[in-house]
Order: C-alpha cells, then structure tokens, then sequence
C-alpha cells in the first residue's frame, strides 16, 4: 500500500518520452493537427523531461513544439539550453532572452512552419484548467506571422493522455505519499499548543524534507477552536490552544511529482461535534474508496461521498468538487462533480476529498491518494486515523 | 546592512493598498481605463492582500477588477471566499469552481460592466513578463461578451508602480536576505565531498527553514570540477568531488517576498581559474554596486559589469541579463540589459548578476540583492567572500 522504504530512480528511460508522444501524435492524426504547441512547466516537462524551478521567474516564455510526426523540438531561452539538453529532446533552439522586440516568437513561429507549413493546424491547450504561458502580445504576434494557420484547441489530447499515469510515475506520486504519510505519523511530536500554525507549519517542512522529500510546494491549512474555517490560506500567527482542531494539507513533491492530502489533529481534546465531522468525512472517504474502480465515473465518487456528507449534516462546501487528479500539478483533471463523467481506467491516480462545513464557520475537510487498479482502487497514502487524533 | 533580527510584522496595513491603488487609478485615469483586470497570483495580491499557496492548483482562474474609482472587486472562486475576505478587499463575488460551463465568466463579464459599461475601455497586462492566467476560450467568451469593450495592454501602469517598493516590502525583502545570508554562513558544516547534490540542497532547504524563512520556493544550482555548466537544474545524485566549483542560488520567501541571490563554494580546493573567475564576478558586481545610484539606468548596470566581465576573459553568457528586479516574484521588471533604460528610484529593489563562461562549459555566476537609496545602493545581502571560499 505505502510506498517501500526504496527510493525510486528519478527521471524517465527514453522509451517513457516515446509512448507519450506515440500518444499525442495519434490523437493529432485524429484530429487533423499538424502540430501541438505547449508553453506550461508540466506540459513541457511531460514530452521532454525539462525540469527546473526556474518556472517562478516568470520573465521568459519557453515552448515545445510536437510535430506530427518526429520528436519534440524545444524553442526556449538560452538560459535553459543545458538543462533541457540532458534530457530527451534533440533539437534544442535558443535565443537570447529577455530580448526586447522579439522574445522567440519569429523562432517559433519558423519551427511551427516547419511542421503546419502556411495552411496548416496547431493545437494549443485553450480549455477548462489551461493557459497560455506567454504574453498576449506575443501570441497576437506569432498568430499575424502565421495569418494562414488555424490555432485550434488542443486540451482533450494533452487532458486524456496524462490523466493516466505510467508505472515508473504511480511509483514517484507512491513514494512521495508514503514519506509524507510518515512526516504525518510524527505529528505528536510536532504540533503542540502554544505553538503558533507558523511553528506548526515549518517543523512539518522540515520533518518532510528531514525523510527524503524534494520540496514542500505547497502546505496550506490552519486551526480554530472545534474548527477551521478555511482550507487555503497561509499559516497565521495564533497559537494553538487546547480544543483547536488542525488541519494540514500538503502537496509534496519528489522528482517532480506531487502528493496531495491532508490529515486533522485536535490540540489536548475534540469536542463531539468535531469527532462527528471527522467520522462523516472519514466514512465518505470509504464510500469513495468502494466506488473507486474502473468504468466508474468521476461523478460517480461525487455522489457516493456526497451521500455520506448529507446524511451526517453537510451545510454545504462550495468548492466545485471532491477531489481531483493528481500528477505533475498539485491538482490536474478529472474533478470528482456531477459534472464530470470521466469513466475511471486503470492507472488513474486521483484524490478523494469530502469536505463540508459541519457547523457554521467550521469545516472538516479528508484526503487521501489513489491510484485506480483494475480490481478497484488502491491506497497511494497510509490511510489517516478512523477517529480523529487527540494531540498535545 | 543585513536584516535586523526582529522579524517584521506579516502584512500590509490598510494604508498600504490606498496608496497602490491610489497609484493605479492616478495612470488609468491618465491611459483612459475605466478598469483594470487582474488574473496572476502577484498582481492579485499586490492590490487585495491575498495570498495562498492555492495557486500550485492550476485548475481554477481568480480575477480581481480595479474600478477607475472605489475599491477593487474580487471574484473568486468560492473555495477562496474566507481567504481573501480576510484581507483588504470588502467586495468578494465567487462562484462554485471549477464549473463545466460558466467558470466565473458570466461574473466577471458583470463586474467589469458595472466599471466599464458597454463600451468603456478595459485594461489588461499584455506585453512582456506577463500571461493572462485563465482558459483562453474563457478569455474569447468574455470578449464576446463585451463587444464593445476595448481590451488593451496596462502592463506599464503595474509594472511601474510594482518596482518601486515601500518601506514595509523593502523591511520584509530585508528580512529574508538576511536570513538566507546567515543560512550561507553554515555552509562548511553542510556541504562536503561525498555528499549529492540532492543532499547538499536539502541540509541547506532546512537550514533555511530553521532559521525562519517560510519557504524555500526556489534553489537550483549545481557542482562540477572547476565550474558548473548549468545554473538552472535541479540538483542531481552526483556526488560532490574535491575540486569541484559548486553554486547554490536560493529565493526564500518570507511574508511572500524573495531574496533571490547565490553562492559559490569550493570543494576542498579551488583552481587558479575558477579563483580568477570568481574574483572577476565579484569585481563586477562591485561596479554594479558603485554604478547603481537614482537617475542611473538599467543599460549602465549592465554596461558597468560587462566590462569588467570582457576584461575578465568572459567567453559568453547568453543569458539575457545581468540582474533583474525583485520582490513578491523571483524575478520581476527591470532587466540589467543593453535595451533598458529604466531609470533608478529610490525604493527599486534589484538583483545585481554578473556571469560569464569562463571556459569552455565553465560557468560563474555571483548575485546579491540591493535597494537603490537617495544616496545609492544599499547591500540587503551579507556580501559574498572577496575570495572564492574553500570547504569540507
């Protein structure tokens, strides 16, 4: 269930990088696209293997171009030439960014006629849950030199294919969850009251990154007494006090894969009312888990867990949805909504996050990680605690 | 010099905001905007305060709308509700996000109506070192919307305003220097041959968070004999080798503000070349210092280094740059380049970056961060060795 004590390799073999394409390049065929054009940090790095946290300068634009046929070709600053030059990508062409006038677009818009020609179409993610990384102007611009081109949307093909994760991936989002399921195991020895959620929050950082994680990316959360009542913001200042509940939600990452889950803690004691939020969510939790398997659909999970949520007292959670995909982004495609009919398959790595408000102002919120077998689903985190934990 | 031990107080008070939009509104009076529109996570708090981690998700877009008059308008995905209501903004519209069909268009097409009319004029950042984070689809949807509407670029009327800081952002980016400068000092007991790279960052991402910055958003670098080839790349599992030349270039945010600067260590013992090449970087960005005075411009940074860089024997460093505007992003508005001529004010927070190839494959790179004052630059950095030191 937990990821082994072994540490898997990092990076991909090159065949990774081939099945992918071979993916996209089919869907194309089917499409009528002659090319894909990608400007975001994950979706280069799908095709790629280009990894760097140089992704938070926002500064310059980098793209990949997918021909139709071939591989990739990397249309970036020169600043990343070495970078993107260990991975699997041959053709790499730079130029000398920032640059004034022309940041890359007469580059790109010369390897987009390589493979479109002056007629042809490329796709480009424009859909639910994409942007486009690079200024508007530039884009104006690329789309004037190549006044031919029909730019088309691209979304479904790049949302489908990395939606289900390779074995090496699972086992990266695996490890991740399995070190941080431990970092949650100390918890006792590392929130008390008196501290306040700053404290809290970095000795969780560095009890994570002290058992093998990459970085803390992300870690949200908070406490309030017999409840929080927000799941996004940073930590505050306010000492724990006894009768507080905690909730932690973390999104750490190893080799450029993300976890994403959280566990609840009550300072010193938790009220009924809390323990009854904690068993609802926890109960729904299975629910998801049971319904969890492949041909079941996205809304599916929705309603199994919106069903346990009503029955125990729900007064609402207007967050859109229950959970979500998990990969190379925090959070990816498909949403546990009514809306959402994505059939579950296996390979499928996906969270299970019932949330309600349980009494005005306060929320419970669960979470864990799992990946869709194809006898059902299969925990990726150490399941958290069936009652909620008493700490301090 | 360095930041003073007291950390500084988290937050902005109201005043802060008055004064940032009293300044946007001032330009969009002038550029005859009825509106401004918002969508990156650094803008967005710049004008309301919020800030969350959330943004790891790329699932759901944000929007914040500044009226000619009055206070600016989020609308915002519910899930962000309790978050930005604890900020500076009074007025919060959100919707259930994600949604299928209608992820907060109609909404904000409504907003921007009430400021805006129907066929007012709507002010976007467009041009350099921006993108428009939402779907384009939506983007063209809420054009339609709006026919009448002019959409036009703004990227100037935030970049101005963002580059100069205030006390209260100057004392955080201060604070998080200064952490960051002491968290260096601890090198020769964290870094030593044998060690990975991977271990190196992480002995070093910990020290960081121990001393009490809240996150280590940013670290790459690398090690190589006699130089490094790359300063973009995550770290790797090669062992650290006596000789090697081995970089660390970190943004610790504290508050959400960087630092963003480096350092370079030699492993055991350091040779004569690297020895020179480092004396010329850290020559260089002693020209930048003494040349970086209000009413100077970006271009003679940049010119003011290179020279020493070329006396030096720089065979390259293709990089764009040398140095960048920082603050509640890694990298931000103005460029230390030939085509930049920003003029200094006081309050402009900037990194200087001078680097060079200095063999074939061998790169290095110095960087400190200062504030431009009435009388010139002001270190917010420890300043690096004179010499390139020796560790392990």
């Amino acid at each position: 269930m937990v990821a082994a004590a072994t540490t898997p390799p990092r990076g991909f073999p090159d065949v990774e990088y081939e099945v992918r394409l071979e993916g996209a390049q089919r869907e194309m065929s089917e499409a009528g696209l002659d090319a894909l054009l990608l400007t975001t940090a994950a979706n280069i790095a799908y095709f790629s293997g280009f990894q760097t946290q140089f992704w938070q300068s926002p500064t310059r634009p980098w793209f990949l171009v997918l021909p139709k046929t071939g591989k990739p070709v990397a249309v970036i600053p020169e600043i990343g030439a070495a970078c993107m030059a260990r991975g699997w990508i041959d053709d790499v062409r730079t130029w000398s960014s920032p640059h004034p006038t022309d940041d890359g677009v007469s580059l790109l818009a010369a390897a987009l006629t390589e493979c479109a020609g002056k007629t042809g179409r490329i796709g480009v993610p424009m859909r639910s849950e994409t942007h486009l990384r690079m200024p508007m102007a530039d884009y104006g611009r690329l789309r004037k030199k190549k006044t031919g081109v029909e730019f088309s949307d691209a979304t479904d093909i790049v949302r489908e294919l990395r939606m289900v994760k390779s074995p090496l991936e699972i086992a990266k989002i695996s490890h991740v969850c399995g070190l941080v399921s431990d970092a949650f195991e100390a918890a006792p020895d590392l929130f008390a009251a008196g501290q306040s959620d700053i404290e809290a929050f970095r000795a969780f950082k560095i009890e994570c990154l002290r058992r093998g994680v990459d970085d803390v990316s992300y870690l949200v959360g908070g406490a309030g007494p017999g409840g929080y009542d927000d799941i996004i913001s940073p930590p505050s200042e306010r000492p724990l006090q006894s009768g507080d509940v905690l909730i932690l939600d973390t999104g750490c990452v190893f080799d450029g894969y993300f976890c994403d889950f959280d566990r609840n803690f009550a300072i010193e004691h938790a009220s009924d009312d809390a323990r009854r939020a904690y068993d609802t969510v926890y109960q729904a939790t299975e629910a998801g888990l049971t319904t969890a398997h492949p041909g079941a659909t996205c809304a599916d999970i929705f309603h199994a867990m919106q069903a346990v949520l009503d029955a125990g007292g729900a007064l609402g959670n207007d967050v859109g949805r229950l959970g979500h995909g998990l990969g190379s982004e925090l959070t990816e495609p498909p949403s546990h909504a009514p809306f959402d009919d994505t059939v579950l398959k296996p390979g499928m790595v996906i969270t299970l996050e019932p949330g309600m408000e349980f009494a005005p102002g306060k929320l419970m919120v669960h979470e864990e990680n799992i990946v869709i077998r194809e006898d059902g689903a299969e925990l990726l985190t150490r399941r958290a605690a069936p009652e909620l934990p008493v700490i301090g």
